[in-house]
């Protein structure tokens, strides 16, 4: 009963059972392989365009690997200030980019605002005293679980237009946000201007695989030598696509999203009904953060139910996942009522 | 009948039955799992100490996250000039390092000579206009299928030791070529002054793993931070450690290598005794260069067989693996001589 | 009557006539000349300490290299939001240290706290996820123009020791500062911690000069490799380091910043005087923030006098030097008093 | 009597009179001052073509800056083995550039062949595991004291248009070059293909300036963002602009020139006429490589005079100046006919 991370899970056996099936007779490495190929019409299909898809293992590397394509080494990256770039990649995106430097914006939920853009996308453009804006990199959904609206996503792309600057979305958990709205994946990304997705399936279900989307293919050559000198272009890729492909055959990502999302609305409701429990951010996605007492919190330790202090205090973080048990859900709360009321005594 | 590397081949059934038992239940991310702790034992065992461990997916992140940790952005990496470093990552090790300069160095097969160290490896000590000499870096098994031996990778290091150089050694290869030697995993590494190892199992049975292994711990925390910032740190780190368990148990890297050295052996010897082929290099490891009159290489590629041109001329590369059929040899022996022979009419 | 830096001005005559001092015969190149010993001897003679010395041509220059010198590349710089290296530099410490991060702070007068170094210096130190702590900027005299006192300095020392972090200190306008205090040199900077100073001169009277001055030594030979590195070794150091001698000779960097710090002062104390000018900020050092109607700066920029609108608004940054005549402030004060008048009317 | 490089001597008078000169009123900062903008026009006529102009200190900045404008960090930049750029810059065009590699050819009096450029300007282009040809650099006058003739120039060219590479030339030595050869400063740079020169002045007279000229101006705004950012841009620029005036002034520089190749010649000349001294390469420009006894040597040293024994050996390095006089020359050279018959005898 692990709420800790969607990280700490294992593999769906269907990824498993494509890693078998791929591994038949000799293919061309380094991606010139026929599932690799499936795998970039496939996601052509599901995001109705031509586009570009690099696999990479890492989600840090998805990220590193689009954003310093799409900056300058002298450029500025808008964020927000808990985005995983910002706090999380032990400064790769400065490393990747030759030292670009990351704009920290605030906003509710992880989300950043589109009239910040508006209102610092140009600022020093062109004078050589200042980092230049180059991109706006946005996490979808955030790491505190919130959801960006397609017309909030549209929004940043048309401040990006008007100033110029490059757009990326940081999709580790593109999955859950998707079918948290009722959109396409194109009205998600692309036609809202987007150019560059990485496109999680790692916390989704995958053993360890990205898929950088490049709807603007311009940069897709760039792309590649700056993947393989980052050491990022795998011999044996089909490991890699076979994993890309179960994900999306039958709409297995999907499915995996929804639950991983159902079971954080049965536990996010499940503690709002509790007295002593106060749910610190609306529940969109697959994370929950929730305040409890420090006596809860041992105790809810002590039954064996793991999950993260948030900035180390009484703010919990719990992420449930795409084979996350609703009786595991059920415990936690059942737990936490139990608990709750002791300590109210 | 493919012979255009060791990394076409898929992998060993029981990388991914190991795949399958890792795939259970949540377990810490990021390499503080149970598999991963019993990797760097085994490890230790194997090559005799104490020694850190860090699992990578590429053979050229290992390579230049080890290098970059071993030499300053001012320093100088001796290599050959046919290395993988050299020719074949698309300047990471530079990337990696902020900009450290490799000397590529002559030497037959590939490999690389002591006496070339003793004479460069003082070049311009502390003379602030010219790179510093920092590391040395040998490939084992070499490039061209070369094998170093013990008084060789020695005697590098006595030099290496003399002139306060590091010494690294690209293990990509790395079974194959202790297979061929009658030696243990220590007396070629860290006893004779290796720091740092490259140690594949990629080309040797895996879907996607090697580990870098650190005989001098003292470098391990400045790796890790490499590591993460280079996006190569795993959350699913099970799924990376548990292909190296697999691999080390039941010795199966030593039965895959000795069969893939064996194929090479049958192959060399049958070309060998075909008036029209001349081989260029002693077979040593899994890699076997042969010449070959125009007129048969086309026959082959007509017949279906693969392989590179080295240099895209006359000189063909063929490399075995660990699955490498016993009548693919055959029938490639077969072709040729049929191919060689109406050639020769 | 040009108020926009201390940039904009010449240089100190004595500067030119060290410059064809130093012209006499051949001496050695790269700072191995008798001119460079004795500015090394004469400045650790003035700040009472053996100490490293190294001339530079710019101000950035000094900066980065002494900032690269101190941190990793995963290294997190604590400095002031307002900062020369956070704002003004392009990126160059993000450059030149291989993408470490500048950690923004805030704090009135450009002036960081030692209670945030504190709270902030060991956030999550030996986490590889995220970028370490390493070093610490400060300004001085800052780019508000105030002046850090002895005990300020001193305390973000200890927060510096207790986390192990390094420090540095900005001293373009080091002069204005000191002669703002009463205190030695060394009292400012190394007796208070200070490993690191970019000692200006360019600003206070040199045509482009500013010393490097390591504390700590044992950063010295790093030092050098990234200096050349960064092309800013000097071939004919002599003309750098006649600059700094001539600066230092009888103390003529001391009157030449008391001169710019009393025309401050002449200037502040006649605008305080005026109804409808309002001084935004004490002024300590050189430079006046102050906030005028916009018809009077209008006004002010019709007469013909020079000076920065601060983020491009009606505060205005005024900035004296040695050489501002003290007519120069009369003729301001009596232009921007008839103005408010006329505006006020 | 110091033959040890042309940048152990001072500077013109000319050069501090004009800093004199220059050294009036204020001006805005940073390049936007009248004698810089005076400075580009002349640089334009005597180059022909309207071309962007941008001061800096050093040799080595004006090298890496313009390199790494006109290659990607993939790139590989062609260059002679002996090059200051390969040699004598501590690795700053691998800093600068992001990890670029610098790819050492041979040839005779360290000039490049073009015959080298065709048939190793397309290697493995497009082709992602290698690094991208991207630029050549040559110098001019070389390390060795030989000069490029146009049509050797413009077959390099050539070469770089098939290619599709940057062409860069270093010309810390242009003006001896230049005065070598009966041709204008056009025909040997852009005519002949040269998009970025960096054109010297330090060695020859100046204080400390060099100018980078791009001919392709479309490099303009980049360069200007890696020049701020490496540090490069001065605050107080006219006085940079100021000794590129004087040099230009009255043909200064083409003045110096002649002086220095005419007291190499007669230098050479003497030399020539000597049994027992062994001229090594033909002097075309201000650089000596001769080849004395050890004891002649010896007794040279003795003597007073200073040069530089290249590579440690018996092989020396003389080079003569803008300033360096008939009579030290002579006094050389009789000496060396002392010596020379001593060590006969």
């Amino acid at each position: 009963m692990d709420f800790r991370s969607d990280n700490v899970t294992g593999a769906h056996p269907k990824m498993i059972e494509a890693l078998m099936g791929a591994n038949q007779g000799t293919v061309s490495s380094y991606g010139e392989d026929p599932i690799s190929e499936r795998v970039t019409r496939k996601l052509s299909q599901i995001f109705e365009t031509d586009c570009a898809v690099f696999p990479v293992a890492t989600g840090s590397a998805a990220n590193v690997l689009a954003l310093s394509t799409m900056t300058p080494p002298w450029g500025a990256i808008f964020c927000h200030e808990a985005s995983h770039i910002a706090v999380d990649e032990c400064g790769a995106p400065e490393f990747f980019t030759g030292g670009a430097k990351l704009i920290n914006l605030g906003g509710a939920g992880g989300k950043i605002e589109a009239k910040e853009i508006e209102a610092q996308g140009g600022a020093g453009k062109g004078v050589v005293h200042h980092v230049q804006p180059a991109a706006v990199s946005i996490t979808q959904a955030t790491e505190l679980g919130a959801v960006y609206r397609q017309e909030e996503i549209a929004a940043i792309g048309q401040a990006c237009k008007r100033h110029g600057l490059r757009y990326h979305m940081d999709g580790a958990r593109f999955a859950n946000a998707l079918v948290a709205l009722n959109r396409s994946p194109a009205d998600l990304t692309w036609r809202a201007g987007v150019e560059a997705l990485s496109f999680g399936a790692t916390k989704n279900g995958a053993l360890g695989v990205e898929a950088v989307i490049l709807f603007d293919k311009t940069m897709a050559q760039e792309f590649e030598f700056r993947r393989k000198r980052g050491g990022h272009l795998f011999s044996k890729m089909r490991f890699l696509s076979a994993q890309l492909e179960a994900y999306l055959e039958g709409d297995l990502w999907l499915a995996n999203a929804r639950h991983a999302n159902a079971m954080a609305k049965r536990l996010a409701e499940g503690l709002a009904r509790l007295p002593g429990a106060t749910l610190e951010l609306e529940v969109e996605a697959n994370e929950i953060f929730v305040r409890l007492p420090e006596a809860a919190i041992v105790g809810l330790e002590r039954d064996g139910f793991r999950f993260n202090r948030w900035d180390g205090a009484q703010l919990l973080r719990l992420v449930t996942a795409w084979n996350t048990q609703a009786q595991a859900v059920d415990a936690f709360l059942a737990a936490a009522k139990r608990l709750l009321a002791a300590n109210a005594a």
